[in-house]
């Protein structure tokens, strides 16, 4: 093995790692939010899911949505996640930059800081794709 | 005529009127706005045209798009601006709605006046558009 | 009657009629919103309702944080609102000015035409607990 | 006197009444505030006064970073107040003109509605101005 | 002692550490900003101290209004310090989670990760305490 | 050399690493996204590179307005490069903090811990600074 692949496969490995690392910590925030004795703050969670259910509007249309307003506000985290959903919902790269390009539009160049890393997480997203696809046995 | 009756036109006038002249005041100061020599606000606004042309997206997804947006940075002139494109894109009554709930929760209960204000706006766009085919020959 | 004490007498008539106009849009927008087929932003308005009845905190602190939220986001119609509830729940004006100064020192001075309009709307609603009493029959 | 020029000279009555209005609430909002006994609330006042002094940097250069700010948090009354500043501290056209791209760019297409409103005060300012001249004996 | 309860007392240790860091860096840029030869800064610093004093409200009150100011506006350590703050006041657990619903209703889903990351503090600080009595002497 | 100087020497080593780092990560995503097929986003980095250029206020100015627009809207990667940017325009340490007390009393206590790593990145660059010119053959 080149020592390029290598080095490429490592920062493959370390950026599933740091995904890995967020969605562990989110979900065990949940559980513990989730088990405390508060009857809005658990609704409003249930609410959060239902949210991007299949309804008039497809799961990707919503998911974008979601994704175009985390932009616009600016909260890393959320971004994050929905682009992991829209990943999911079968958004492609040139439809993702056209969310990104209304969100940098609406919300000014104050979000170019937050599209770096929203980028940063595609790249890595679709790196582990590739990654999990290579570890498929023939 | 009914009394009833004529009030909703009458109603339905005024709507249309107020649609018009928030209509009239973005043009005349657009107009204004791009005869100053300043080529930076001149490309942002051809940049802002841009943004929502059909590409990888379909027009009506783009314009979906920034209505969320302008819902969760909860700007009235914003929300009527892309509640009428959207209009005009073939968005139906329950795709607004959903839209509009994803815009009030990822933006919150501050965001429900300015839901107000929308859909309000659309009753007057789409009072608006009756009062249009009503008036058309038969 | 005084010349001064007539103007006054209309002043607080007015702010009364604009109280009302604004009850009276939030109600009508309101019962269009929840008569729409959409579960999400039903339930949302539910679980807003929810959020500030008694609980580990009375009413009254509940409104309080309402407001100060209300504030430092800068939106009128949300502030407005609180301040009746808090009045209502028995906030007094002293207490009022330190919520307000705490939305001020976190929200900075773009905050200020916002407590410029606060200000007004909470001596409004004063006026007219002071019309109605005036009205009482001795 | 031809009728065109009626006109604008009515308008531009109309114009130097809103702004009179505009600043009239101002004015007397902030003597009520201030008439209060929250030291809190008037420290702030009084720190916002000193901030835009002549200092290591001068008044003119403070009042253009007051506008941005408001820009970009788009507040139209506090836009409204920093244009009428700058322009009594001598800010030209063309510089008002590159303070509001650097608010277009920083803040987005969701900035271009306030964008209108302040142009539009900003003429108004201006033909207030040469009214006043106008008005000037020989 | 088992594994669990040293792999417990380490992530004690840890927390207490991280909080241990939050504070030292607040304490010393503090003290580097208040050491700079700027009244306006200065007096900003003296005034939101102030705001947080007992008075008309207690400072329990004050500093959860802050707490949920900080939670709408989204920022990490504004919410970490009223968090200990609100803490050292005596708000119970149950107060917080109604004092984070209202954040959560007002400010949407967009506050979720930083809900997240206050329950987080809380759990912290909560530890930090069992810590430090498990640490007194008999 | 004594302790005390090899401290400080390490420490100033560390923080310009950070800024290279900071830096690398910018200037990687940067081309990044714009070797992407993407007009609109491509569009929106050249016009954020014009705004900020020569033209009727000069580019201290400019970048003095960019400034306090970042730190209003807290986004510490913006505040760092504009921090940098008008460090370079031979904006001074009085000016500095001239510009940070506009952006705290417009946009509150919020801004605090931004201005905190303000203060500290700036301390950083002129360190920095420092041990360039301590670096220079005599």
């Amino acid at each position: 093995m080149s020592d390029d692949l290598s080095r490429k496969s490592t920062e493959t490995g370390a950026a599933v790692d740091r995904i890995a690392e967020f969605t562990a910590f989110r979900q065990r925030m949940n559980e513990r939010i989730l088990a405390e004795d508060n009857q809005v703050v658990r609704r409003f969670f249930a609410l959060d899911t239902q949210t991007y259910k299949d309804g008039a509007l497809d799961v990707k249309t919503k998911e974008m949505l979601g994704l175009v307003a985390s932009l616009v506000l600016r909260c890393d985290d959320c971004i994050s996640y929905h682009v992991a959903q829209c990943k999911d919902a079968g958004v492609k790269r040139d439809e993702f930059f056209e969310v990104f390009s209304v969100g940098l539009v609406v919300g000014g160049s104050i979000v170019i800081p937050h599209l770096r890393r929203a980028v940063d997480f595609l790249d890595k997203v679709e790196a582990g794709d590739e990654a999990s696809s290579d570890a498929k046995p023939a």
